[in-house]
């Protein structure tokens, strides 16, 4: 193999977009990396995308794509893992590269969610759950969220307000980012009367579903040096599985796939844990977030909720482990399938010193991680300045 | 990189399962495969498929199957390019080996249409072609085979009969095959008699929609020569895209995609046309077989259909250059995102020798080439004995 590295990132503004479809959102990322990696063409274009067959009745979105972007002839095509579909096409692009095979790989996520009714929505975005044992019997993915969450306060005795400093900071970060879908902070006492969801997941418990597309440009770290002033290095690439549905799980507050795919990023990348100067996590609802802290080695079992207290201040910009810099899935807005491509292109300007006010200070390690279904699906990479 | 080489294949027969879900077929074929490669496990799952979340309001199938087959922890995720989906899932799992970084992917094609009424499985398949420009005008995917058929009789001056000995010599090799879905030969005047489906193309010029799944199991080369007596090695892969909607096209009758990617994968393999055994081809329409010999340097611009002429002579299983040795998308069925893989596991058992009754003799180089859309997308491999 070859080392891989990331040469040019682009991302839309995260929002609900009623007036443009996946070929606006897609041209928009796709020039913004091109110009970026100062490119024109590239050799394949894999694009994440989790929930076009179902909202929008379209999918064979690499071609489509492809054709749009003025680069008809590339190969193409769709990777899908639920939410995870990003990440699953930046894993396959890395190892397409890493291979020697393929010169570059523009991976470009992109997502249409918000321009359909609210009942419509549930009901294309349950395709990543279990159409047979879950979705039959009512089930939905924030329905499941909160009886992961109702399980985790029964076990380890919390109330609600564990959860709060998750969406503060998510926030007050996500207020820095002009590609934020929800600028706003969280006034004092806001998170407390929150209007439910599906109880106990409250309004600011979960990530909104949004739109958007985010690119990044893949190359081998022998030809970035060449390219770009700052080419972010592929240290680590790993994804994992777990029991699919919820209700088969022995342990169902250890995200098994979070541990395997976490563990095995850092053994390529040889690494530890403390080696990482910012995570950007599957912040989806603010109970993934502490169960992600405790499986991927940041907190022991029912304590991965206290990294977030004293308003959060362990996981701030300025915290020892900084999350969701740029506001995450919580406040930069949840575009599912390219939610793991905007997770590359945000670790990639802090690592190249460019997220502005974000910015965590001298950041040389970023750890990305992109879940699919209730962590059925568990894909992460390490990032890393060369 | 390092050589690729499939050590295990397995299928269900392809059919109309209203009794069976995508779990019960993807486990037969998984289990027959590792039993095949005399594996117990595999290092990760690639799965193709192209209608889940239209047709069964299922996706993120690649968690889904790996629970139900026991593998949970694995890798896993979805490829999707219409029906060239399972294609897709073999090219990365092609380049997940190659790269080093995996050593064995089971590349699995699974597919559920039938089991819906025709109205609702139209729409559903829809989503491989251009929702804004072809779908909302009433454009299916067999209506534009047609306008397409229409066009390259009117161009050459050909009837309807032209097209027959692509039917019948996939009808004589299905009906050879326990797994295809239609195992009738056709009687003489059948196919002049056939019933229309979309003017000009006929009952028997279309494939089937169908259920099934198989799968193949990659390793390095260099391990399957320690594993198993025959492996057989991928000796090129390649993916190429078209300009997307067929009106768009400056001349339709030119299969781009099909040309770019036949190109790469002979010169990636170092092997010319003449080199090749037999050629599983994406007949899902009798003009996509024509067409596909011409852009696949078979044939001079319109004549391909007279490769089909004499009954088919020229491409039976004794002929120079034996098609659908297995009946193809016609007669053995087109379960869309499965037939890439349906596409693999017959051209490893031509190669293999075990063909029986469908084998070509000495064959010791298949061509197998799956189509999404009308060709918006090719996928093209070249298999070797080694």
């Amino acid at each position: 193999m070859r080392d891989v590295a990331i040469v040019g990132v682009g991302q839309t503004p995260v929002n609900e977009y009623w007036d443009r479809g996946l070929r606006s959102l897609s041209g928009e990322a796709i020039g913004l990396a091109m110009a970026d990696a100062n490119m024109e063409s590239v050799d394949a274009l894999y694009v994440g995308n989790g929930y076009g067959a179902s909202v929008s009745s379209q999918a064979h979105i690499g071609a489509l794509i492809a054709d749009f972007a003025g680069l008809a002839g590339i190969e193409a095509f769709s990777f899908e893992a639920g939410d995870a579909s990003g990440a699953a096409a930046l894993r396959s692009g890395y190892l397409a590269v890493a291979s020697g095979l393929v010169d570059s790989v523009l991976v470009l996520g992109v997502e249409k969610l918000t321009d359909t009714v609210a009942a419509e929505r549930v009901r294309a975005r349950n395709v990543s759950i279990d159409a047979d044992y879950e979705t039959i019997h009512g089930a939905s993915i924030t329905a499941l969220a909160a009886m992961l969450m109702r399980r985790y306060m029964h076990e380890y005795g919390l109330d609600l307000s564990a959860f709060e400093g998750f969406s503060l900071n998510a926030h007050h970060n996500g207020s820095l980012n002009p590609n934020a879908m929800y600028r706003n902070r969280l006034k004092a006492g806001a998170f407390a009367k929150a209007p439910m969801i599906s109880d106990p997941v409250s309004l600011f418990d979960s990530a909104p579903d949004a739109d958007g597309a985010a690119a990044v440009i893949l190359t081998s770290t022998e030809r970035a040096l060449d390219r770009v002033a700052k080419p972010i290095q592929i240290v680590g690439s790993a994804a994992a599985t777990d029991i699919f549905a919820l209700h088969d799980r022995k342990d169902p507050l250890f995200l098994a796939a979070v541990a395997l795919s976490t563990q095995k990023a850092f053994q390529q990348a040889d690494l530890t844990p403390d080696a990482v100067d910012l995570f950007e996590l599957h912040d989806a609802y603010t109970i993934l977030a502490a169960l992600s802290l405790e499986a991927a080695g940041y907190a022991e079992r029912g304590t991965g909720w206290q990294l977030a207290t004293n308003g959060g201040e362990a996981i701030a910009l300025t915290g020892k482990l900084p999350l969701s810099t740029w506001g995450g899935l919580k406040s930069r807005g949840n575009p599912a399938g390219a939610t793991g491509v905007y997770q590359a292109v945000e670790a990639t300007l802090q690592l190249r010193g460019e997220a502005g006010a974000n910015q965590v200070a001298n950041a040389q390690v970023a750890l990305i991680q992109n879940l699919g279904g209730l962590a059925s699906t568990a894909i992460t990479h390490l990032l890393q300045v060369i």
